[in-house]
């Protein structure tokens, strides 16, 4: 029992190893069939430790997904609320535009279906919650605004930059415009 | 002579005409070979007629593009500038979110390489020029936004709803919001 388990825990830092290489090469289409032929695996073990493509990318960026989390809650009690949100906004838009196929893990589950629960988003949303919150309070942002559309907003521009010749200047220059507004005046 | 090019006219549509159906049902990476399969020729007809994906995808959505242009063209005149430029992107938007495939044929093209024109992009760049040149001579839009600019914002927010259960509806609170502005005070 404690060998098949010791093999289990080898057999999934392989294939993070493996899949974390295939994502940074070919984004979120990365082949899992190629990942299980990489890892020395079968097809199955793949699937069994990671049911879903989306449960896969959630492993492969749990670590950028932690770093924001921690940002998050360093900016938490930031004096100036509105600065401390569009902080981390860029933050975000950094490695979602650096990190090759995070951008698809942040959008809802396609092929996954509706009951599917994206995990990345979910401990973003969390994490960021307080500090849209606090912009809201303090007047920065409309209290309509969810963290679903800033995330959503942030994934479009990374998507929408990702073959351009300088993805991360391109995608600062469009959040910049996203914050101040293609023509705010109502 | 004539009977080659009557071939060459009849493999061309057959080819846009299941291309068509394919990129419908599978988006912008439908694949060429399936499409050659299905219309009966092969891979070489394919290629020597649409030398790279981003030149089916120009012809897969050309009618869009012209809709898209003669729009531009009676809103050139309309009386309210800002109005008329977010009468053209909110049009935009609904084309981009619900013909699959076409926010892919409106960004970079990624494997084609930099020398490939993006023919769709730079026609509806001509097309919609004026538009923002009318906007900002009116004071609605800042003098360095670039029709390139608001391309791109709209084809993310395209590719960011893909999945989502009313990507219609989203895309059009996520395009607002980006009107406005998350949070538009300097």
């Amino acid at each position: 029992m404690t060998v098949q388990r010791a093999d289990a825990r080898r057999n999934y830092a392989r294939i993070l190893a493996v899949a974390e290489d295939e994502v940074a090469a070919h984004g979120a289409d990365a082949s899992l069939e190629q990942i299980a032929r990489t890892a020395g695996v079968g097809s199955a073990t793949v699937r069994r430790h990671f049911p879903s493509r989306h449960a896969l990318l959630d492993a492969v960026f749990s670590e950028r997904i932690e770093a924001l989390r921690t940002h998050a809650t360093e900016l938490a009690d930031a004096p100036d609320a509105r600065a401390a949100l569009l902080d981390w906004l860029a933050a975000l838009t950094a490695y979602a535009t650096s990190a090759r196929g995070m951008a698809d893990a942040l959008t809802p589950a396609g092929t996954d279906g509706p009951e599917h629960v994206n995990a990345c988003s979910a401990k973003l949303t969390a994490a960021a919650g307080p500090l849209l919150h606090r912009a809201a309070q303090a007047g920065a942002v409309e209290q309509d605004v969810t963290i679903g559309d800033l995330i959503a907003l942030v994934t479009g521009i990374a998507l929408a930059t990702e073959h351009h010749p300088d993805p991360g200047a391109e995608a600062d220059r469009l959040l910049a415009l996203t914050v101040r507004g293609i023509s705010p005046r109502t």
